[in-house]
Parts: structure tokens; C-alpha cells; sequence
């Protein structure tokens, strides 16, 4: 089937405003609750479900991106053309700009609400467990570098049709069950663009590595995944 | 295949009890238990869990609503004809109201009962955090339009057969992972009115929200649908 | 595809092993370790992965029941003929017996070992809770009854093909996110009946509840669904 | 389709390396976080999720093994040639050191980084719950023959196409959720290699173990698995 443009970027906006909306709204609204909060693996599985579910709600129309690094890596990989990137680029930073502005209304409507780093992620002194700027470097790019390797092997031709929304959508749960100590987990420069206009200041500054990483990872992916998932003559 | 109307009034009764038992239950029985409860991701897990079973249980009867904002929402994008609406919502609203009767002569049966908020949905003094009237609007608006996005988009003609039950059912999950700490989270009228019953009260006088917030945002969804799943010709 | 009985009787019993072992194990062993346990939601999610993973593994073979109430229901529903019914069941309790066993090497090798209720099912004085009788025949019954109920609608004609192993397995993780406060969940005689004999004393003189409430349960739903997925002419 | 030895050497680097950075990462980096950490459940869930996800990426290019008790089991169930046996066991073993190579770089960013057992198996004073060698050497080689077997299962021609990695990997996850007080969980003797290397001392002493039972229970899978699922002529 054939979608046109503007569908298509209403559905990465959609999508994005949903990751960013569900994945850092369940951290700032529900982690931390007392006794019943629901934690980083709570947070790890809203994050994962945003994507499963609007992969299979929007993706047979765009594609499911809903993330820059992925964009990127689609492109790298020679799976979509260079006319969709900046586009698509440019609908996700904005919807996750709009989800973070949202969650802003929810989350002040707490009677104690405080700011803090509203989900935000960060290195060194800003990232939850403290971590240097190397391991939160390193971490950022593998995993982003997994993360685009499952998506081009779980909706390459040979990969069973109709599971790569729960294969990409659990990757990313996955992706967070180990990171969120390291950097509150990232993978993604649109997730970390919106939280962090309005945690302001330093996280702001620390914003480069979560495009950087992200991106070098997924352009290495989809360099990979040219040549591993091509079949012998 | 075809199924007669009193097949599909059963399987929405029986959809929408369990719905409302399986979800408040889990949360009146089990959320709080000392050290082993299950929390609010326990319960989030439980409520789209009732949802992700049933459809495959009986939504090829009946659809598998369980919810009159979900009818609602799914008559507002052209997928069901208008004299589905009422019967649906009708035995939605007597299964929930069942659901709540039987979960009361299991929990009161607990030694030390206290019937308490009993899963009720509610807003300010009665929201879990305390959250202001505002948030409570906003939240259960907008959760509620990206489930129905999500519902039309996954039952559409390009999304893949067959995952449309788990797509759904843990976008229930995401949806109480985010918001149980803001509105206890309905996004669903019948599941509100049920426990709202026994509970009494201002339970009762906050009904309206739960029925306002969440048809009105899958009102939207329904209108949004019609053009964003329409395949260029 | 055409198996024999035998092939039949071992899937059972393996299933049944499976199902006693691995979620009664996760109880005895995982639940409560200090800090790091997978409490009830862990348990939960283990009972459900058992049934999960072995209706794929075995499934085809013998049908997937591992369960005494599960094969009584799908005779009531005219599933399967009268002939399996005891073989069958006589197998799961072999099974569940077997698996208590192992877990009792298992368990015992722990320098603090206790035996405690060893993850029996109970009412009263030994329901996890201290629930009434009458709340725990209630929950036992009409568990099974939904359990047996979407298992009819799941592997119906008209439900999406595979899909049957994800919705049964994730069934019965829902009915003990509800349920283990109240019984410690049974919903399967069977299960109930391996860790009974280990425990002993008054949890062999209750045993009969788990047998009695969930094969209830289970005919009601046969029945149930004799009509209810019948399509119209 | 058809894939060379060095696309599928590839695969299986990758995906072990995959499997024991995710598994182990989550477990050294967030399953302790103060307050908001994962638990045993999150990490039970980490590593279900890495094998899930891999089979989808890479399943059809390799077989998705990941594990040398998994390569070994197919052999015995005569689902791969012996060819292969050798080969994909080395580069398994290396993707699993390389992964606790890159993990120890992120975790030493920890400012108070300490190595402990670093998510190594052990048995005896190196169980997590002080288990006796008898009690980990029962429940290492039976939860492997158990995975192997319902890994032949759900890969035979009589089960549904495309849900192997859901039914595989959840069932890696339910080993977790039994098993990592006992064990630490092994089942898999790359994983247990990759870190003990890095633990030293009694951790390597005891990798025996996790080489032996893992096998022992594979290899009889294999040859049950040629009976119970070869279907009447």
C-alpha cells in the first residue's frame, strides 16, 4: 500500500511524541512512586511497548522509525532513499519537543512537583549512576549499533513476516533494562532533544553525545548489515 | 464467520468483566501485599493482559471492544455502524458493574477488609499523587486517543494479521505504566463506573471525567483515523 | 500431523513436569531472595512462560492441557474425545509429583532450607492471605472458568493461527497476578497436588478445594463455549 | 536462502556477544541500582530478551544458538551436521569474552566500581544463595535439557512458523526466574566463560560445572527430542 508524505510524517511525529511521551512520562510519573512505583525495569518496558505498539499501529505507513539514529541507519543500511532523512528528522525532534511540553502540563500538576532532570539523559555528574563520559560513550554507540542490527535483520526478507514490531519494540526494553544506570538511556537524539530544553542548562550542554553516539552507532549498522544479511548468490 | 448479536452482547459482557476484575483485582488483591505485591507494573501488566487474552478469546465475534470508549472511538472512524454503539456500551457497563460485585465477595473476604478507594479512578484529593483536575483532563484525553490510533491502526488492511491482540493489549500496559500514579488510569468509562459503585461517594461525583476525557479523546482518534490510514489511490 | 499416544502421554507428562517445576521453583526459590526477588509479579510471569514455551514445544503433539481441569473443560466442550480424559490426567499428576520431587533436591541443598508450604495451594489459615474459603472456592472457579474459556476461543476456527500459545500462557500469568494472595493460585489440580504431598499435614486435608473449584470452573466453560463460538449458519 | 560460513560465524559472534553483554550488563550495571533497580526479574527479562531479539535478527542466517549447549543439543536432535559443531562453539566462547571485555570498560566508569563475581555462574560459596554442588548440578543440566527440547519443539515442522523466538527466548527468561539464586544461571557455557575470565580465581575453578551439566542436559534432549517429535508414519 502507498502513503503519501504528509501521512508519513504524521506518523513519525505520532510515533515519537508516543516514545517520548510513554518512555520518559512513565519515568517522571510513575518510577519513583512510593512502594508501588514501578522502577527502571518499568520504565525499560514502557519504553519498549512505545515503539511495539506504533510500530504496528503506523509502521506499514512510515516505516516505525520514530527515531533519528534509526533514520540514519535505514539510510546507511540502503534500506530507505536520502530524500525521507531530513524530513523524518525533522517531524521526530518535533514530536518529541510536543511530548515533552505535555508531560510538562501532567507532571506540574502535582501538588510537589519538582523539575529535576525530567528524564533527561546525561554523563558524568548527570548520568544516575555517575558514570564517566567514556563508558557512557561507549555504551551509547554499541547498543544504538545493536539496536539498528535487529532492525534490519528482523525486517530483512528472510526474517518471518509481521514480528519485527515485537523483536524492535523488546530490543529497546532490552536496551534500557541495561543502560538506564549508565546514561537513562538514550539510543535515540530526538528522546534525549525534548526532555532536555526543558531540564535546561547542563543537560543541554551534554546533548552532542547523545546525537553523536547514537548516530556513529547506527551508521556502523547499517554498514554491517549491508553485508551480513545478504544472501549467497 | 458470522455471529449473532447475542454472541457479541455475551462476548463484550464477558470481555469487560474481566477486564474490570482481572485489572481492579490485581490491583485491590495484590498490588500492596507486604514485599512480595506486585506494584503498579504488576497491575499494569494485569490490565492489558485481560485485553491482549480476550481478543484473541472473543474478538473474532464481537471485535473485542470491553470498552465504550473504544466503541465510541471506533464508530467516530467508520469501523462500526451506529446501532452497535449503545448495546455495546450497555453490557459493557453491566459486565464492569458485575466484575466489581464479585471481586467485593472475594476481597471481603480478606480478614482485615477495608474497602478503601477499591481500584476507583479519580482526580485531586482522589487522584493516587494528588494530581490537579488539569492533568487528570489531559492524561486521560490523550492516552485514551493514542490507544484508539493504535487500535484502528493495528486492525487496519496493511497491518500484519494476527498481532492486533497483543499490539493492543500492551498498549494497555503502556498506557497504566504511565498514568496509574496521575488518575489510577481508566481510558475506559465501564471500567470506571464499575468499582466507582461500591466505593461510594466522591468516587461517584468524579464519574464524569472518566466518561468526558476518555470518549472525547477517542472521538478525536476516530476522526484522525479516517485520514491517516487511507492508502493514497 | 499424527502422534501417538505415547508420544501424547510423554508431552503431558514433560509439560506437566514443566509447568510444576518452573513456576512452583521460581516460588520456592526466587521469590523471596533478599532485595533481588521476583516477588509475586515474578512468579506470575513464570507459571505463564511455563505453558507459554511448552504449547509451542509440545503442543502439537498432545494438544498442550498439563492440566487436569484444562482437559476436563475441552471434554465439556467437545474438544476432545472421552477416551483422553483419564490417561491424560493421570500423566499430569505424575508429572506435578515428579517436579515437586526434583525441586525438593533442589531447594534442600540450601544451607538454611525450610520446607514451609513448599508453594502449596491453600484457604483460610494457609491462603497466602488468610482469605475465607468462600473467596477462595469464588476465585478458584471463576479463574478456570475465564482460563477455559479463552482457551476455547483461542484455539477456535476463528481465532488468528498460532497465536494460541501467547494468550493461554499469558492467561494464566494474569490469573496469578489476581490470584496468589488469595490461594497461592491453583486453577490446576495437578499443580496442586505435587508440592500438597511434600508439604503434607493440612494442605493434603485442602487439596480437594483445588480439584473440586477449578474442574467446576472448567465443565461451566465447556459448556459455555459449546454455544458461544458457534457461528451462525 | 543461503548463507556462507563466514556470514553465519558472523551471526553467532554477534549474538552471543549480544547475549552475555545484555544479560550480564544488566545484571552488573541495574539490577542492584539503589531503590529503582531491576531485580533478578529485570535481569531474568535482559536475558530472554537478547535471544528473542537475535533469533529475529539473525535466526534465519545461523540458527540463532548463541549458546555451545544449544549447538551441541541440535547435533544430538540431528538438526545440524557436525561440521558445524566446533566452529560455531569458538566463535560463541569469543563473542562472549569480547562482551565481558566492552562490559568490565563500562562498568569500571562507575566511580566506585568494584568487580565482585561480576555476574559469573558459581556453585557452593559462589551461589548466589550458597546452593550445594548437587542442587547446581540438578538444575543446570535439567533447565537445559528442558531449553533444548522446547527448542527442538518449537523449531519442528509440526509447530507454527515465526514464533520459535518468542517461545525460545521466554524461555530463557523463565530459566532466570528459577534458577539465578542457585546458579547465577548459566544453561549456557559461553556466557559462563566470558566473565568468570574476568572474575578469576574460583570462578574459574568451577567453570567446569557450566561447561558439563549444560551439555549433559542438551545432548539428552537431542536424542529425546529424534522420538518425541517424529511423527507417526
Amino acid at each position: 500500500m502507498n502513503f503519501s508524505m504528509s501521512q508519513r510524517l504524521t506518523a513519525e511525529f505520532l510515533g515519537t511524541f508516543w516514545l517520548t511521551f510513554g518512555g520518559c512520562g512513565s519515568a517522571v510519573l510513575a518510577a519513583a512512586f512510593p512502594q508501588l512505583g514501578i522502577g527502571f525495569a518499568g520504565v525499560a518496558l514502557a519504553f519498549g511497548l512505545t515503539v511495539l505498539t506504533m510500530v504496528y499501529a503506523v509502521g506499514p505507513i512510515s516505516g516505525g522509525h520514530f527515531n533519528p539514529a534509526v533514520t540514519v541507519g535505514l539510510w546507511a543500511g540502503d534500506r530507505i532513499t536520502a530524500n525521507y532523512v531530513l524530513p523524518y528528522i525533522i517531524v521526530q525532534v518535533a514530536g518529541a519537543i510536543a511530548a515533552a511540553a505535555v508531560l510538562y502540563v501532567v507532571a506540574s500538576g502535582h501538588p510537589e512537583f519538582k523539575l529535576g532532570g525530567f528524564a533527561s539523559n546525561g554523563y558524568g555528574a548527570l548520568s544516575p549512576g555517575h558514570y564517566s563520559l567514556l563508558a557512557c560513550l561507549v555504551i551509547e554507540a554499541l547498543l544504538t549499533f545493536f539496536f539498528l542490527l535487529i532492525i534490519h535483520g528482523a525486517t530483512s526478507a528472510a526474517a518471518p513476516a509481521g514480528f519485527a514490531g515485537i523483536a524492535i519494540g523488546f530490543t529497546l526494553t532490552l536496551i534500557h533494562l541495561i543502560s538506564i544506570p549508565v546514561t537513562n538511556t538514550s539510543v535515540n537524539p530526538a528522546r534525549s532533544t525534548g526532555p532536555a530544553l526543558f531540564a535546561g542548562g547542563e543537560y543541554i550542554s551534554q546533548l552532542w553525545l547523545f546525537w553523536a553516539a547514537p548516530i556513529a552507532g547506527a551508521l556502523l549498522a547499517g554498514i554491517v548489515s549491508r553485508v551480513l544479511y545478504k544472501p549467497a548468490a
